[in-house]
């Protein structure tokens, strides 16, 4: 179990990677990190070229010395594994270690993570420089927490070799025990593709036209255990040798690759690499959902922000920098979603590489000139003052599902139309805070008994079992909202045939007969609350079993057809949107779920960020922050609260300077609907 | 000779897989397929890894019980020879069958089409499985077509592997026996190309730059033909085994790789798969287009329409329903046009697999509740009043030239401009149509006695013998008229030097001395009929030497020249259109050619469709179609007709519905310049 | 040293190509060459195949034929060592001389350069026909010029294969000695990649992700300097047997893969293809950077324009011909931009082969009826009248620093934007054009004695050797304008720490600390002379330390901040701007840079084209050019001025009709100034 007590108060951190200066650098660097408020360094992320120089070849002497001069310096170690990159000798001596891509072009050395996962040498040299690394720092004091790898799956979250195949062999020969029950899973009645021997599977590389949709999905599940595979396997060492060390690997958000929701499982402590693109108006909604995911995936517990920039990063066409404020305005978005330690890519800004580019905490212009230290080092003595946060948790009463399966499943090819999931995902989300809501994501797999709605943004991916939970949610009381194309196929991605929406149908209240999939430019338009609204998109042809309409088509051949409805079941309700409601619409069905539910809402401008955080002994936190670049936010609030930390009396009327943040302690439950925005 | 008198009626029926759903559900199609009108299915396509489940290891079993349960319920059977698609194990025994891109990338299993056509087991497996399945079913009563093999070069049409390679030189010996003539025809003294064995030949794989355009060329020509051989290979067991059961195989329309005029003359009857984006307002001209293309093929006898979609598709980025009354409306289009027989893919939609989003006559939802199943069976209940159309014609006096050799030379890299060919036929097929005229394609080799006017869109690739033959039609009083860069290159690619126009330069009455090619966003005026009229992407430079000029440019450096010219020659006429015609101007030059011609046109808006067809007893049929989704379509008929086959006046003004569908019998030939459109 | 005595005048012709064409052919084209007035011609430059027809087998007889044909015609000959591109029997014989590319896909036979410029028996194979040519051709009486090999690295200027990559180590070897130096040049010790041993260092191939920058920009070293040994390989061996025959080899302008300011060292003469658009209107500044470009590589000397279109090319996807007149005048924008030979390929368009639609003096439609032909036989005339061209300098007092080691490196990826250099020196060079400027490029490595103002448009690389040379430059008066990300990195790629502008931050008087990359669409505001003028793309964020500011920033949070500024330092001045100005507000800033420096301009519309000729003599000649397609251009130029060449008083307002051309001869120094634009 984790303890962030561990930790001298709100972790405040960074990368460190000091074999890329001078030695004389480094005693700098420590007095530098003792001047920002950094009390944790990640160390040797990327060192394993320079620890182990030919196999079994190790040099520690450097990294001693660093862990040392940190320690004394106060500074405590996030201790990489090291097996980030292996090193060219590696690569150079099992050429076969290199992975494949899809059009069987073996990848070279150069750049980072040039590994197949499944190479026998690759696991042995990983273990055995996780060993080598853990016995040597065991008993170090200033080892805290074991950074594992590094943004696993970032760049290689597939590799078509044949040792790659022959596991995945292996992976579905578990999965489906006879050849028989994998033709029946995969449909290969379909298209001459019957095996008669696991011989025959390959992965789906390159083929003359749309491979197997079953064989795919199941080669992104065999993908990310496999990778998975590579993490207990260090996670195994560190166990062994340092049980009381608690470990992390850095998470990436919503990282195609990886479902995050079975990884979590093995992790200490859930950490989150975030690089949001400060340029964009809605870089807080960018945020702040992968930061609510990061939390749901740790089961509600407190997290670290392992990675992000100081300010502009390096791997965009265009890297826009963060302005002033804007950094401390999302660390302020981070703690309120939960967040126990702020940390960024990287300590001191590299002279070479491919990464010189993105920002540090010492920029390239030295510390003593430049404006994003000043404002690093002003963050670092704020969060000193904001140790109480760490015991806050962040109270939603509002679930949304999401599952990398059904992610997977909607980006194989030949769908109705293509399925953006993300961009969809954060329409639903953008609307939800809106409202003023704390948001949670939740796994089908998940526990719903805390939440009053629950919300289904294309859940294409079904199975039974994820029907029969949504169906008890709503029997025994819970709010259920489903976007269109959801419940259309089980988990082997088969159809469920009698109507789409398949295990959600009774829920529901009705059925689906056919998507009219509307072409670019092409629009419709629904009556909503008694105004014609402009869709896009897709419209579901739906037939009412038990609903009523809440939109209706105004064109097209099912005019006068439901578009939007809601269906009294068991106790609770179930609402269903069939077409690609415009966001202002969408925030108005779902204010009407919330009333049906009970749950208070309020109005904000989009730049308004709010939430609310809950301390233990029953008062509350609530955390309001601007994001807007030029313009002040001015929002009425509930009265009785005081200035967190510093105390005094917020008045009810505040006004917030762009990039500005302001926290509000109440001595009980904030009141969400008490909070008004001004005009905005 | 095939004979439609082997089936019963008009065809109706659609691609049936059993394998893909349990027994139980075999009898309840046969069921459906009653109620539904269907009296054909294709079965087994895709069977061949369930057929032969290892080398020479045959399991008929199951088929031969589909085939006894369809006979025994009154429906026939257009049975595939299976070879669509080798199975894995297959793939695996013989890894080199596995085609290989232009890249040298050698595919995978997964998708369908998985073989290289030069393949030497390849070969023997098609053989051996034809063989074994035209033995077994041989004397079924149910068997009244042979499908062979499906799509032939739909993913795969060109294949730049070793076998293909070593196949391609053969080719190649055959039609120049000389290395030094092949080398004169390539025009090898061009960037050190010369060839000194045929042993340095190879596909044109990726090279640093542009291949030699001839071996682009021939490459292309050698491709078709080597796929042809495939399907010869089948045609000839299935002769020798049942001579008197008719086969087809099922043609894509204007597939890119394979030379259907060459093609079509290995088929009993032709047969087409024809998937129109039915989300596009002209989706009917371009089934259209594809429809008459088909019939051209035949030799202008009946042909089988033998899949399409009962609606949406699922292979588009989005992939539109057709609404109600579209797909009767394209099917009339169909039979309109010689269709004697309306199949479609698929008779169930599939669970599971890349194309289960692809509409079938039985939809997911189940017949019962579905707006696609009651149009699938009111069509089927209609289509048996149609029987008479078997014996119909479709009388044509204009004919478009098309030419696979063109295309494929027009899509070689190193133009003067990218000449987009479909697109361009595309404008002045739409422009006929619009002025009531039924079309068919010719290909340079094919009979021109027929035709009063015969159309050149960009015929860029054109032999000495072409223009003798189109010399020859307009001294004997035919019309002629070409589009610019027509008579550029031989059937070598060699430019006919001494001016453009090459073999048809006396006929025109002109030649072309350079082009203006015009920059997206360029334009320059021609003056045509007294009017200004703006032209885009091509001007001609003419001279003219016996043409009169019908309009000239307004700009540029050859402002006052001829951009559009008419040539009086022989007994006819030659008109020339130098530049990018506004489709508007163009339907205007072309209502002179036939007014010329003594053709009789009318003028329709461009969702009216107009066709004619001729009965043997010397009646005619009007049909006529309403494509818009929305919009009334009235117009005015000549007097004297009968509703087909209902009978009944029809009186002089009728009116249609969006998407429908009206057939008038007139006693006589249908003059169809009496056809008024009432606004549009 | 070379010698324009040695040729009949300017020269004029092209490359000829006789064995595409029947020996009959032949003799007509010296007829033809003459009435052109034709006096060189390239020949042989794809011949290997037809000279060497096995290894060691050579055929020369043909081409003695050709020598002799031409030399008794008159015609002298530039001829070429053959060596373009080996012949087929070649790449069967050696497979692994055929390149590679970053993906690892081995090329094919089919197009032209098929070469890996690493493989020893290309290499052997190059120097064996460069040997048997110039031994055969030594004493020949036509031989004026060697053409070297033919437009090296136009499509392989890059080869991933293991011959190159062996060449690569023996390269950084030689450059680092040890591998621990080349561990710091290429900062490994980012991303763990510590180079133990040479063996492990590859070629950048495709990599999981960004490959090391400084490993992308030694590779980009190496591949020009290793094509450049096949180049010095020639013409050792030319030297060698004739040692009083010139040699060039034809370069590309702006290629991105050959520093052609190491490469020019080893002409005797430079030379170059040009192949501006002329459908785009700037298409006259497009051929008048690269003319400039190729004098500067040159030394200021004269130099051959080696080939260009008389019309149409064939390789864009349009390819617009050129107008009537607009070869004169580009030809002549040529010579007043120091060329004293004009040629173009080729001299008879092909009749097949991938260059068929690329115009030729003699067009497809033969010399009698082309206008082409009209205009080329009429600048052959004209030429013969221009001799004293021969002689003149091009005298520029303003120089813009170029440099492919930059180039390469802001091509490189992980950049804070994109930073497309050539567009952007684009818009420098247009407005000093605009300007009246003669301009100079130099590369940093050059000579700026002769200059007033240097300009450096984005000289991101720059190490301190420039640094210096820079600021002598200006300490002894001249004057420097940068654009922004200037002197941002050294040699290595690797930061200059400290604030960017690096080494010239004293000389600017200003550090940047950081970029405000705008996303498309976003936009500032800077305030200039009083105006506010929009500025896009990037702004850098500017500290002043001794320079004023010329231009602040309106909005951002560095509003107020400044823009533009100058600095005065030494004897002279250093601009700077820090945002992406727009035409005229760029132009405005360098009209102040050429007052302070005391260099007279003039502001002429877009498409007039003034540039100056320093004859021996004294006087000078100013060559003004209309480039208009359609528009008169008028002018007011200084009294005192002749025609040239026919003499006559020009009086004070000149009058040039489209794609006009005047030459001005002066007694003296023309002042630029003095010429006004009359309206544009």
């Amino acid at each position: 179990m984790f303890d962030i007590r561990r930790f001298d108060g709100v972790i405040y951190g960074a990368d460190y990677n000091p074999e890329q200066w001078p030695r004389e650098v480094w005693a700098e660097d420590v007095r530098l990190m003792n001047e920002a408020g950094v009390n944790l360094v990640s160390l040797g992320i990327f060192s394993w070229a320079l620890l182990e120089r030919a196999e079994g070849e190790f040099h520690f002497e450097w990294l001693d010395e660093v862990m040392d001069l940190l320690h004394a310096g106060g500074v405590d170690v996030n201790l990489a594994t090291a097996t980030a990159s292996p090193p060219p000798w590696f690569s150079l001596k099992y050429p076969d270690s290199r992975p494949v891509t899809v059009d069987g072009v073996r990848l070279e050395v150069g750049g980072r993570q040039l590994y197949c996962p499944s190479h026998p040498a690759l696991r042995e040299g990983v273990a055995r420089l996780t060993r080598a690394v853990a016995t040597r720092y065991a008993d170090h004091p200033a080892l805290k927490l074991w950074h594992i790898n590094n943004e696993y799956g970032c760049h290689i979250d597939q590799c078509y070799c044949e040792h790659c195949a022959r596991r995945f062999r292996a992976w579905l020969e578990a999965r489906y025990a006879t050849i028989d029950a994998l033709n029946d899973a995969w449909g290969t009645a379909f298209w001459s593709q019957r095996y008669t021997d696991w011989a025959e599977i390959q992965p789906p590389r390159r083929a003359p036209t749309y491979a197997n949709p079953t064989q795919q999905l199941d080669w992104r599940r065999f993908s990310s255990d496999n990778i998975l595979e590579l993490h207990t396997l260090e996670r195994g060492i560190l166990t062994e040798i340092t049980p009381d060390v608690p470990a992390t690997t850095n998470f990436l958000g919503f990282l195609p690759g990886l479902d995050y929701f079975r990884w979590a499982q093995e992790e200490d402590v859930v950490s989150l690499d975030a690089y949001p693109d400060p340029g964009q108006p809605d870089s807080h909604l960018e945020a702040g959902m992968v930061f609510d995911l990061t939390r749901s995936l740790g089961g509600g517990n407190r997290w670290i922000l392992m990675e992000q920039a100081t300010s502009a990063v390096n791997w965009r066409t265009r890297n826009a920098p963060k302005a002033p404020g804007q950094m401390r305005m999302l660390n302020h978005l981070a703690l309120a979603k939960g967040a126990s330690g702020i940390m960024f890519f990287q300590w001191r800004a590299s002279k070479a590489g491919a990464e010189k580019f993105h920002s540090g905490l010492v920029q390239h212009v030295g510390p003593e000139r430049s404006r994003v230290w000043r404002e690093v080092t002003a963050f670092g003595a704020e969060l000193k003052t904001l140790t109480p946060l760490l015991d806050a948790r962040v109270p939603a009463r509002v679930a949304v599902m999401f599952d990398w399966h059904n992610w997977w499943a909607l980006n194989i090819d030949s769908k109705p139309g293509v399925i953006p999931l993300l961009p969809l995902l954060g329409r639903w989300y953008a609307a939800l805070r809106t409202l003023g809501q704390n948001v949670d994501f939740v796994a089908p797999g998940g526990d719903l008994g805390a939440y009053d709605v629950v919300v289904l943004p294309n859940l294409y991916l079904m199975d039974d079992t994820t029907g029969a939970k949504l169906r008890a949610f709503t029997e025994r009381g819970g709010h259920l909202i489903a976007g269109y194309f959801t419940g259309v196929v089980d988990g082997q991605e088969h159809i469920h045939l009698g109507g789409y929406g398949g295990p959600l149908r009774d829920v529901l209240g009705l059925w689906v007969e056919e998507w009219d999939v509307l072409l670019p430019g092409q629009t419709n338009t629904v009556t909503l609350n008694g105004a014609q609204v402009t869709v896009t998109d897709w419209c579901d042809v739906l037939h009412l079993d038990g609903a009523e309409a809440v939109a209706t088509y105004d064109g097209r051949y099912y005019a006068g057809q439901a578009a939007v409805t809601r269906h009294a079941t068991g106790q609770g309700q179930a609402w269903y949107v069939g077409t690609e409601l415009p966001p202002g619409a969408l925030r108005d069905v779902l204010r009407g779920v919330l009333d049906g539910a009970g749950v208070p809402h309020t109005l904000l401008p989009a730049h308004a960020d709010l939430s609310v955080s809950a301390l233990p002994d029953g008062t509350q936190l609530l955390h309001v922050l601007n994001a807007h670049p030029h313009d002040t936010l001015t929002l009425t609030v509930p009265d009785g609260g005081t200035l967190f930390p510093d105390g005094g009396d917020t008045g009810t009327r505040i006004e917030l300077l762009p990039h500005g943040v302001t926290l509000i302690h109440y001595p009980h439950a904030v009141q969400i609907s008490d909070v008004q925005a001004s005009g905005s």
